[in-house]
Order: C-alpha cells, then sequence, then structure tokens
C-alpha cells in the first residue's frame, strides 16, 4: 500500500477524507499524516475508543451497539456513515475490532470489521478474521486493510467522475 | 517513556484521557492504544488536522486562529481545553505544530505547540523548537513529548488526590 499514492489520487479527483477509528485508534490517521501534503487530504479522524463516544462523534445508535456489540458490520456502518455526516469529507473508512489479547463480546480475538461510505457510492461493510496475530499484528493489519479500501473507494469515485 | 506505566497510573488515579491532535495526526493515540487494556484510560481522540475540524470538534475560536494561527500556544490551549470539554474525561493533551518539512504561516519547521488541561489543574501550555530534523523525526519527538506531558498531568492530579 503506497499513501501517497492514495494521498495523490485523493488530490486529483479533489476528495477529502476522515477515519473513524477504534481498535486501530489513530493508526489510519497517523498513516495518512505521515506523509508530506497530507493536509490537502486529510480533514479529521474520529477515534472513538469507547462506546460513548461511538454515540457522540459519529451518532451510532445505542439500540445498534446493545443489539450487536460494538465490533459488528452494523456498527462499522453506522461509524463509517456517521463520519461523512459530521465531516467536510467525501470518503471515509471506519473500523472496529478486538485486537486482543483475548477474544471479547463472545467474539474472537483478530475480527475486525470495516466500513466505507462516500459521496454518491453505496456503504459497503466487510468483516475479516485476522486471527489471534497478536495485538499489535492485528492492529497494523487492520491499518493496511482500511487504507486499501480507501484505495478502493477512490476507484468508484474516479469511476463514477469518468475516469 | 513507558507507556504500559503512564496507562497503570491513570487507572490507579481513576483518570480518563483524551487527545487533541493536529501534527501528530493520530500518534499519540495510536502510542496509548498499542497497549492491551488502554480501553480502561483512553476514552476518544480528537484528530482535528484542518483548522475548521479544530473549530467544530473543539471549540478553538476562529478569532484565536485569525489573529495566532494555528501552531500557538493560545491554540494549543484552546484545543486542550476544549477535549476536556467535549469528552468525558479528567486529562488531556494537545499538539498543533509544524512537522514539516517547510515551515508556513511565518513559523520554522519543527515549531510544536502543546496544551494540558485536566479536572482540577490549571491549563498549561508549552512551546518546543524540534527545528528542521525531518517529518518523521519531529512528528516521533512530538508525541513523545505529548505522552510525557501526560504523565506530568498524571502527577499533578496524584497530588492533588494526596497521593
Amino acid at each position: 500500500m503506497n499513501v501517497t499514492d492514495l494521498l495523490d489520487e485523493a488530490k486529483r479527483l479533489g476528495v477529502m477524507i476522515a477515519t473513524a477509528e477504534s481498535c486501530t485508534g489513530g493508526m489510519v490517521a497517523a498513516a495518512l499524516t505521515d506523509i508530506p501534503g497530507s493536509s490537502a487530504v486529510v480533514e479529521r479522524s474520529f477515534v472513538t475508543y469507547t462506546n460513548r463516544a461511538k454515540q457522540e462523534m459519529l451518532g451510532v445508535k445505542p439500540t445498534t451497539l446493545d443489539a450487536v456489540g460494538a465490533v459488528s458490520e452494523e456498527v462499522a456502518l453506522e461509524m463509517a456513515e456517521g463520519a461523512l455526516a459530521h465531516a467536510p469529507v467525501h470518503l471515509t473508512v471506519s473500523i472496529t475490532g478486538i485486537a486482543g489479547p483475548g477474544g471479547s463480546e463472545f467474539k474472537p480475538e483478530g475480527r475486525v470489521c470495516f466500513g466505507l461510505a462516500g459521496s454518491g457510492l453505496p456503504t459497503t461493510t466487510e468483516t475479516i478474521e485476522f486471527g489471534a496475530l497478536g495485538r499489535d499484528q492485528v492492529r497494523l493489519a487492520a491499518r493496511d486493510h482500511a487504507l486499501k479500501l480507501l484505495q478502493t473507494g477512490l476507484s468508484r469515485i474516479a469511476e463514477n467522475q469518468g475516469g
């Protein structure tokens, strides 16, 4: 994943980005802002580590959290769409998972749910079972997957714009 | 800087933490959440990369931004106090600086302003001129300094609590 290419493509398309992060705790935003000139693309990031933060910052519904838990595609969807609604951006990615060690909420360590939302795009979600790789490796893998999703989102926006 | 010790001390004191980050772009939150069990301490993080994000997420005043610019102790103060006001936490640190390459706003590369705010504590600010170390090194140095400030904040809270 070449983050410089990602930012260049976003700039070319005039796309501003926000992230909504739980288990990655800001790592996706940190990776994007590692690159000089990222301020033309990265608008803000919501690091919503608690359920309360997910509700207050992104409008995730308490009923969703109660029904399916924070690590779910439903919550990932509400996080990504909430970020799109609460920031002046065109593309958002969300990450919520169990970095470990140990599972929780009767869910296994290494399960991470992602959401991708964008202006004019259908919101998509997915779950990846990274497995018990250890906390650091799960977080890095989740960060890299989120960056790939942003790349996918940019490709879809480029198609909509006619290349 | 031992982040595990920092989190253990915060847990002992019952202190929840939020960060308000500009040039570090989420690196302080990422460092805190690298540690298992950090969810007992890290509530959320505001990554406010643009001036608009600083205003909307933290209540930084447009007049302050206009008068002294985003990289200033005045804005660092409003970011730290804004995070304390906008999250259910006891201690916040803010970081706003020029990671480079190149300076901006007539300010030199490597200048980073920090704020530290806490319940029952006077808010403090400081500026460090890290110099033209390069973007990566300035960001890492700023991250580590922010973690030290959190340690300082915890010591002050411990004193207030009588040890």
